[in-house]
């Protein structure tokens, strides 16, 4: 794919730039336009100023093949893009009849007159084309001259989807020859081993990859490892390279990898409980609920999920769980035949066929020389098989809550496969 | 202010550009920065590539008074921002020892063995200043000299976060002069209001508030009242106005409004338990352990949480908390009564001095005509005080969940002020 084959977006507007909004247009362009074969290489944020829109998009065209402006097309003095992009390409803006017949039309359907500040939506830079926008007053401008291919697209998420998908998508493809495939994706979501030795262990594999590309995503709860297939092959020629280094990956890291695109290991977990007319039962500390909120996400969770106890204070975990004040007091609250205990109880007061029990130091308090903060102790239990594992996790509080909750899930969806295997 | 003391984000990643990832770093950084009466006036998002990211860098200084580089400080080879801007500098990278030894030293408190990628991450460009990361490996960089101000922070939100306050926002205010005043914001969080019901009910003293901004900002649990002052008055002139218009908003909205700035309803509820010397426990059925969850998301929940039981099945109601079967049969488990006997029943069982209950349709199935979707009756006692109230609430299944939890918790916490007051 050439450079100029490539895509700049520019967004306006200063509720940006102060972070009063998050631009979500730029992500979504990115996937859409990925999905065509099209290539997004840069996106800026500038604020409601001509000259910063101006010098912005001037910059774009001369690195990109096209480049779409988001925001700055509404009624109110604040609105810039359309006269700062018009001055751009030396087109003086002109009254579009047409067009304010149509806004002055949507707003008699709502017994409204149109407000005279309005009308500038109705101008149009002489030489654009003017795409209709059903939902909104604010026309799609495409400006295609002397400098470039410029797309003049509102701000408001529904308003720009709607037109890509009416006339921007089909221009920016006739214009821009897309790349030979379109740009495919394959996700492996992993959990249980740090980024820099996940990236260790794929390394030999990583290095044979190329065409395709490898990415080290970490979501605090798992890593994402993306293959990328940037459409410079066939679409069917990438599906078939996507899926030999798949394979390779998924092979190397065995029971690590844990599921695929945006899979969701509670859900997964849900689904193998549901396949097997299996109920969990859920007994933590450290987590709180977050083991038995994250399992009752799903909807119909009902199937699988018969109760959970959250046992905060040892008094808790006695009268709840029956676990032995002697083996409390003999071994504190985060160690191993406490976890024992509580997946031993919570199976026996709820007659649950699985199990999942959780003890730990969240912190920030509370950690000691020997259980330091993100000492968890955590126990699975499935039919007749059962096992406890020791995890010792880093980060905040929050994260470590969430880490210990993914750790729990884990451990019961690979007991689950070990004794289907 | 002065061109020069803006500030320009570069954000950097392949995920940012493909849309697989949504930039939240450069809204945080907008609000953020603008509280220090600094002002963010452009961004930028390039790809994993020595060249985009040296140009955009490059670029950014000619306009800012500093430039902030978000990502691609990873162990990883797509890691291209520490050697891409050093460059800009023509500073060679040299390994800091020192620093090496702490990314040793936090592997082997794991138990662990630091890869030997990692190594790069010590590595930083000469004349650079290392700050810090207490929530990762990567450090942060300030590297402050011929071509300009250049801050080089992770990608990942909390630990860039993590270094902004510790570090680069004193940094940034030394050398960029802020505002004449600085931008400030009140917030005023409500929960139990329709938006729009909100803003009626509060249009006769917004008329009042200029040069004082303020928006209706809802969170789905909650809706954040948001005074801005934008830094043209002096900042005691500005926290004047600001504290008349909260004072005027709060005594419109009684008991609605629950908290200010960040406050979290459920740390609130959690203090107010502990000020009081009382314990909460939690019988939960629909919000599946998201009360328990919310509960003890705040370090030091021990003092005032109990217990939580997720009475997910009906058989779990019974065998958890003595729920009467013939009370689930006649009058089913989304109802008063079983709400009422769920309450009482946490209470007997863990002898807890305060408890909620929640039994509900989360959806997106299990509706009926009588009972549809998002019917929730909640549970509250204190002491002698208890209250159950029905509570019809509209979304999606996490949406519906959230915000019976947001309901349950502020149902306590009413009920405690009302015994107080």
């Amino acid at each position: 794919m050439s450079a100029r084959a490539g895509i700049e977006v520019v967004a306006i507007g200063d509720e940006l730039l102060l972070g009063d909004t998050t631009d979500t247009n730029g992500s979504w362009l990115g996937q859409r336009l990925a999905a065509e074969g099209l290539r997004v290489t840069g996106r800026a944020v500038v604020g409601d100023d001509d000259a910063a829109i101006r010098a912005a998009v001037e910059s774009a065209l001369g690195r990109a093949g096209a480049v779409l402006c988001c925001g700055g097309l509404g009624p109110t003095p604040d609105d810039r893009t359309r006269a700062a992009v018009a001055a751009v390409y030396g087109w003086p803006l002109e009254l579009d009849e047409s067009w304010l017949d149509v806004i002055r039309e949507r707003f008699v359907r709502r017994g409204m007159t149109m407000p005279a500040i309005n009308r500038v939506q109705a101008e149009v830079p002489r030489g654009a084309r003017l795409l209709r926008n059903e939902l909104g007053t604010a026309p799609g401008l495409i400006l295609d001259g002397a400098p470039g291919l410029v797309v003049l697209l509102p701000g408001i998420p529904s308003e720009l989807r709607w037109l890509m998908e009416h006339g921007v998508i089909e221009h920016l493809r006739q214009r821009l020859a897309p790349s030979r495939g379109r740009v495919q994706k394959r996700v492996l979501r992993v959990t249980g081993i740090a980024e820099s030795a996940l990236a260790e262990r794929l390394a030999d594999i990583e290095a044979t990859l190329a065409p395709l590309t490898l990415a080290y995503l970490p979501s605090g709860i798992s890593i994402d490892l993306r293959l990328t297939s940037w459409g410079d092959q066939t679409d069917a020629e990438a599906a078939a390279a996507l899926d030999d280094a798949e394979r390779r990956l998924s092979e190397r890291l065995g029971t690590l990898a844990w599921g695929r695109g945006d899979d969701d290991l509670a859900a997964l977990l849900g689904q193998a409980l549901r396949d097997r007319g299996l109920q969990v039962a859920v007994a933590e500390s450290c987590t709180g609920g977050l083991v038995a909120k994250r399992l009752t996400d799903a909807a119909g969770a009902s199937d699988y999920v018969n109760a959970g106890v959250v046992a905060y204070s040892n008094d808790a975990k006695q009268a709840l769980l029956g676990v032995d004040a002697a083996l409390l007091q003999a071994h504190g609250a985060v160690s191993e035949p406490v976890a024992a205990a509580m997946l031993e109880g919570i199976r026996r007061r709820t007659g649950a066929s699985c199990a999942i029990s959780v003890t730990g130091v969240a912190g920030p308090g509370g950690g000691t020389a020997e259980k330091p903060v993100g000492t968890v102790w955590i126990g699975a239990a499935a039919g007749d098989g059962s096992r406890v594992q020791l995890y010792r996790l880093f980060g905040t509080r929050a994260e470590i809550r969430a880490r210990a909750c993914q750790a729990a899930l884990k451990q019961l969806f690979d007991l689950l496969r070990e004794e289907t295997s």
